[in-house]
Parts: C-alpha cells; structure tokens; sequence
C-alpha cells in the first residue's frame, strides 16, 4: 500500500511522480561517495512551476521533508534523499526561456545544464561565465544553490555575480520573485544573494534570470609548466599576482597529483608535453590568458615562471592549449582509475598557499596516506584528494579531513571554496562560523522555512534525525 | 538637564559624545536635501568598535534608536536623525588597517573615504572598484551600506562584488565577523551580501575586508557626442552592447540636462568640445574605454556614434578626456545653480531606456515641470532630477516622482538602482517588492533587530512615528 502522501502527489501531478525501485535508489547518491540511509518515499520529476507549487503544498500541510535536485553532480551530499523525504527532480524544467541580447541576460529554468547554455549563446557572441569543471553536466539551478565557483573565479567572478534574478517557490508553496533584469538594483535586502549558496534550503529555485557577457575577444593563449616543488609552483603562483597579471586560468597540481596524471595518460598522453621527464617531487602550473592583451600577458607569466625554474610551454593554438588543460582534467579520472575518491575543497588567502601545501602534506604523513592536491591557485582553493577503497569513507580519512578543515581555517580560510556544505560538512559549520552566526543563520532558516521541511541535514542538523548511517552531526 | 540616555553614554564613552547643538542639526540632513523633524539627543564619534559597542549596548538597554552615519553623503535619508535617537558617526573611524598585495585586499575602517583608499593604494598598482560619482567624499561604510554603484558598474560591478567580508556590531552590542579574506567561501548563507545594501537596518559595519584589483594597465581612450535628440543617444548606446563593445563608462545627458550644462560650463568652458555649437534638442554620449584593446574598442564606439548622427570627439590624451568627463562631472553643479535638486535613481533594463526617457518627458508635460536627466546608459541607471525653490520637496514633485517610480517598475525596473531607499522611498518599497517578499523583509529585520532600534524609519516604516513632517509613511 503506498505511502499516504505518495497518493496525495499522485492524485494532484500523478504523471510526474515516480517510485520505482531504480529511481528511489538513484537519487540517494551525488558525486561525492555519500550515500544516504534510507530510499526517498517518491522522486517528483517536476515538469512546471505549478508541479513544484503542487508538491510544496503537500509536503507543508503533510509535513513532509522535501529534497530539490538537480542533475546531481553535487560533492557534499547536498541533494541526496534523507529520510521520509520526496526529492524534487528539477532537471526536465530545462528550457531557456529567455534570452536578450540588449539587456545582456537570459532567464532559464533550473535544470538547464550549464554548458548547454553556453552553447545556444555562443552563436550570439554571449557567455554565461560561471564555470565549474562540472559544466558540462551540472545544472544552473544546482550551480546557484551552491554558489558554484570553478575555474575562472579570479578573474571572472562566483556564480552570485551572475544572478540577478530568481524565482523562488517557498516552504509552503508561494512562489516568490526576487532580484532584477538590471545590473543595479538596491530596493530592499539582496534575497538574490541570500538564496545564491543556500543549498535548498530556504526555497526551491524553479526559474534564474542570469547575467550575460560578450565572449571575451581574442585568442585564448595557455601556458604549461613543470616545476620543481610544490613550493615552487606557490612561488611561481604568487609571482604572477605580484606582478598584477591576471590570467582567466591559473591552476597548481601537486607531485603526489601529477604523478598519478603523467600514469594516467601514459608516455603517448604525455608526449610533447612539459610532463614527458617527469621527476618525482616536480610539480605543475597551468595559465590561460585571455583578451586584447594575451599575447604579452602570456609571455609575461612565462617568463615568470621560468624564473622559478620551470620547463614551460607556451602555445598560441587552440588545439595544443586544449591538450595542455586536459593534463589538469585529468587529475579526477587518474584518481577515480584508483579507487573512491573523496574530494575536498577548502580555501586559504592565496598568500597561505605554501602553508596549506605543507600542512597537507604533514596530514597525509600523521594519518599514513597521500592526498593527492589541485588548486585554483588564482584564488586559493584547493582540492586535496582522498582515495580509497570500499563504499564508506574510513575512519582515518575523516580524521585527516578533520585536521584539514580545521588548518584551513586556521590560515584565515574556509572549509568550503564552492561544493557547499550538504551534509558531509554541517558537523564543521559552527566551528567555522562562531556560534552568533551559526544561530543568525538558523534563524534565517527558520523565517523561510518554519517547519523544517526543506533539504532538512544539509548545512544543519535535522530536527530529527532518523539516518543512522550518518555521521555524527554537531 | 540631559537625557538620562546621553548621561549613560557620557558615563561610559564621555569625550566622544556631543550634544552641541549645531552638532545636532548637521546630521539632520544628508545631500537629499531632505531634513528630519527633529535633532537627534546625541552625536558619538565613535573612535573604536569598543565604542560602537558600548553604544549599542546601552542603546539596547534603554531601547534608544540609532542612526550609523558615515560620510553624510547619501540620497536617501538613509542616515539622519530620527526622534530621539543617537546618530553613530563613524566618520572618526577612518584607517586602513591592512593592504595585502599578495591576497588583493584591505582591511578598513569604515570611515574610510573611498577616494584616500584608492589615493593609498595608487602606488601599489592596486585600486578599489566600486567607483560611485561621489567617492571623494563618499566613506567605503556608507558604500557598503547602500551597495553604492556608480559609473563603472557594468563593466567592474557593483560595491557588492568588491566586499569579501564584514565586522558588524549587532543590536545588542555583540560583535559579528562574516566572510573571507578569499574570492570563494560557501560555508552557511551570504551574510555579508546580506548587510551590502542593507542600510543600517541589522547592524553597524564597523570593519570591511574589501576586493582589489590591478589598476588595468594601459590608457584610458574618451569618446564624447552629441547627438540629435535622446532617442538617437539611446540607440548609440543599444548599438555599443549590440557589438559587444563594454566600455567602462557609458553616460547618457538627456536635451533639458545637457542645455543647463552649457549654459553653466558657459562659452569657455565649451570651447574645443562637442557642445560648441549646440541645438535644443541635442543630448550628449560619453564612452570610456580602457584595457588593452582600448584604442580599437574606442574607434568602434566613436563609429557607431558617427552611424547614428552624432558629432564625436575622440581623445588619447588623459587631459582632455578629463575635461570631456568634466561635461558629465557639471550636471550636478550645473541644476544646483538654478535650486534644490531632488535626484532620483530609477533603474530599468538597458533595452528600456528609450520608453523610460519617453516618459520622464512625458510626465514632466503632465505636472509641468522640467525634469532633466542623466544616465548611466551601459547599466540602465537614470538619474531624473527635479528642481525646487524652497525647503521642501513641493507636492507635485513627489506627484511626478510618484509617477516615474511607478513607470520603472512597470518596465522591469527598480526605484533605486544605487542610493538606496532610505526615508524618501519606503513609501514604495512594498509595491516593488511585493507583499510575500516585504514580509520576509521584514522578518529578516525583526530578527537582527528585535527591537527595532536600527535606524528606525529606514526602509520599513518606524514601529512608532512621531516624526510628523516625515511623508506619509506605507
């Protein structure tokens, strides 16, 4: 007999609720290893704004927890089924609905994939500039619900400064528009910016209008590099600021990391490449400069790095550039050929770097095992890697995490640079924030969502947590 | 005999609290023109954030209202005394605590005004973007407060983008810190976006972490025109992001605005620019453009202006590119010549601005008044300006401006873009906002300041208004 509000979501939208075995079990994973405790009692695969009102209503006069979702590509469990839960599948409201050239903007439902986007703007010289290195399947409702960053932030900017606009359905399924089709626009408090990073739990996000720009003109020049050490390359990093260059791309892969690329791509991979006499403690800088000036830019950050003792390619075609960045693509798919991989993501002031390169190094040393590390080194996030095997994170790794985190934040930065909290990160939230914010916050979620019935675990502990698998919240 | 409030703060903070009198009546205004219906019963030039917290903490305890004043520069009475408050000058507050070349920031004090920060930075090669028309006299606080914007915004953003963390001192005294010191950090909700904007309503910025950049290398290249009437000026500047052309200003001065331009610069002041020879109807463009392809982006601007009728100027050099900006720079002094000037700040999508100035014209027939006008044309930013005799803001003023606001918002705009709502617009906030998202407003507000003793008045109406001269209150 099903579930008595599986029969309320099947009598108001029954063609867009399933609970077929394959797809409750589905949506209990993202990308991030974690794995909830429990199936959802429903996937709603939401066609419209007034599906998403429907299920809304239901679960607020049912008091029933309610996960959004988008294409799952999500790294902190932000999205996965907790229990008792309807997850709200956004990913069929994928039309573009909108775009306007003279006003430089396009208004898109959630589930519009991040490069598909860019592809229908590319044609009309336009760029949604926010770019995870999950664009390519991420969803844009996803991208703002963790304020998704990616490569480019330096230079380009967060996803938060791409949103103008949102509509919003709420807790008990008022649908709520906030933002502008204006640049500028200060009627108010920015709920744009308060719901941009807030992980579903204030709202579901089922329409964005989003900020456009002409693609930056010019021919992109990248420039590869093998150092030394790792401190080098931080060196090499720190010299290119010093110097008031600003590359769009400007990428650090650490030994342990590059070791296992140049595996990964073997000798035929590697060839032509600054990677094909590789040295053990060497270690890899990627920059791609854009725009009018590029050229000299270019040639600037490769004199630079040079001066840190590096072997460095610079390549004008379009063709080597893509080869050379695919040694930094690489790094996930050499992990994942090894085993489960946690990704971590914390961030430090850039000019913390060298610090936070040696305190990883330090924790794999303490906890007996290598942590393979990427950065965004033009903006101090970093990606130390955790490989292991079996379906569970093992206790050491979470140890290591621990001290990471902690490091992290002890440099003056954060635990999270863009995968957001979900719910691998709550128990380290308070510790981050002090308990005034974290009880700030708390009372912003609870004006937006009285009953607690929105992504309930994600960033926060759940009123009542049933999911014994978890791990322990704070 | 004094308040028993102001005997609390002289106990406790004596020789930075004033009640001189013509202490008190200086912060009765700001550059509004408006005037509040009483004095304030004290002024604290607060000198640390013990001191602000001292303030609050006795302002909590005797549910006294407080008035954050910065610079004094403001549009909106968002910053001057309310019945019975104390106003909180933080003008006093003005280090720069930190620079750091190697993480692209500052530390400052909120009195900092924006120009000397960017005075002290000049020499390392860095610069603070948000970039308002007063940011001589205008204190970074204030900027954050309103989330000020100003000419640079579509193409540098808005002061939001430019803030990467905050210290508040909250309602009851306590000290709040939010942010990074990094471009990225997605742990919890986006307080500090939350308090860019926010008006003195949840709290006193007492410390801000501020984004630099490289100063962008190369010269800045001007293009003035003068072209017919406003609807060529208008499709001039639809032609420029029609291109994909961003240059880093764009200003647009409507026929009324631009004749009381020449008339106040007079025959010399003239001589050599584009408004020597100047028809009644003509309106006048001027684009900067800057970066590395600024000459050739510069020659394309000055092109399409040539396409739509328009006599141009084209300069390299950086002094008569100043004199041209000086054109735009003279609109303020040149309506302040002639009276009282009530600015206002209206904001619709680039694509609408042709209607809106067909409406400003329009509603000016209707209430017989001139209201010349400038814009921000690369952001859609107008700045209609009514011109009074008088102390007060006369009725039929408040009629057409009561007109335009509705007229912006009806074409997907705003009713401010970048000076902020304080008093002179909450009249209008619920209608922009609609009734769900005021409430949540207002919720947001209740839960920073439960007791409402934040700048009182500002955005939502007073919880008690004795301030009978104020405009009838929403």
């Amino acid at each position: 007999m099903p579930h008595a509000v599986v029969t309320l979501l099947q009598d108001a939208i029954g063609a867009s609720v399933s609970t077929a075995p394959a797809e409750l079990e589905a949506v209990r994973e993202d990308r991030s290893g974690w794995r909830s405790a429990t199936p959802p009692i429903a996937v709603v695969h939401a066609a419209s704004v007034a599906e998403v009102q429907a299920v809304m209503r239901i679960a607020h006069e049912t008091s029933t927890p309610v996960v959004p979702r988008g294409a799952g590509t999500g790294l902190a469990g932000g999205a996965i089924a907790s229990p008792g839960a309807i997850v709200l599948d956004l990913s069929r409201m994928n039309r573009v609905l909108e775009v306007s050239e003279a006003d430089e903007l396009a208004v898109v439902e959630p589930g519009v994939l991040n490069g598909d986007l860019n592809d229908a703007l590319a044609s009309r010289g336009l760029w949604f500039a926010p770019d995870p290195a999950s664009r390519a399947i991420s969803s844009i409702g996803g991208n703002i619900a963790t304020n998704a960053g990616g490569l480019l932030c330096a230079k380009y900017g967060v996803t938060r400064e791409a949103v103008l606009g949102l509509a919003v359905v709420l807790a008990d399924g008022r649908l709520l528009r906030m933002g502008h089709r204006t640049v500028k626009g200060v009627t108010g408090y920015d709920l744009t910016a308060l719901f941009t990073g807030s992980e579903g739990t204030l709202g579901v996000i089922v329409e964005a209008t989003v900020r456009l720009r002409p693609i930056t003109p010019g021919e992109t020049v990248t420039v590869a590099a093998v150092l030394p050490d790792v401190e080098a390359a931080a060196a090499a990093a720190a010299a290119v600021t010093a110097a008031r260059l600003r590359p769009a791309v400007l990428e650090l892969i650490d030994a342990a990391g590059l070791a296992r690329v140049a595996a990964y791509l073997g000798a035929d991979g590697v060839a032509g490449t600054p990677l094909e006499t590789l040295a053990p403690s060497e270690t890899f800088l990627l920059a791609q400069c854009d725009g009018a000036g590029a050229a000299e830019e270019a040639a600037e950050v490769a004199r630079l790095f040079a001066e840190s003792g590096a072997r460095v390619t610079l390549s004008t075609d379009a063709a080597t550039g893509e080869r050379l960045l695919g040694i930094r693509r690489a790094m996930h798919p050499a992990l994942a050929a090894s085993g489960q991989v946690l990704i971590e993501d914390v961030a430090v002031p850039r000019s913390r770097l060298p610090e936070m390169f040696r305190a990883i190094e330090e924790i794999g040393r303490r906890h007996g095992i290598e942590i393979p590390t990427i950065a965004h080194a033009g903006d101090g996030n970093l990606h130390p890697n955790f490989v292991f095997t079996g379906d569970e994170v093992p206790e050491h790794v979470w140890a290591a995490a621990d001290d990471m985190f902690r490091t992290a934040v002890a440099l003056g930065g954060t635990l999270t640079g863009e995968h957001g909290v979900g719910v691998l990160k709550r128990r380290w939230l308070a510790d981050e924030l002090g308990d005034d914010s974290f009880e700030l916050q708390r009372g912003i979620k609870a004006l937006f969502d009285p009953s607690g019935i929105l992504n309930p675990g994600v960033m926060f502990e759940a009123p009542v947590s049933s999911d014994a698998s978890e791990a322990p919240a704070r």
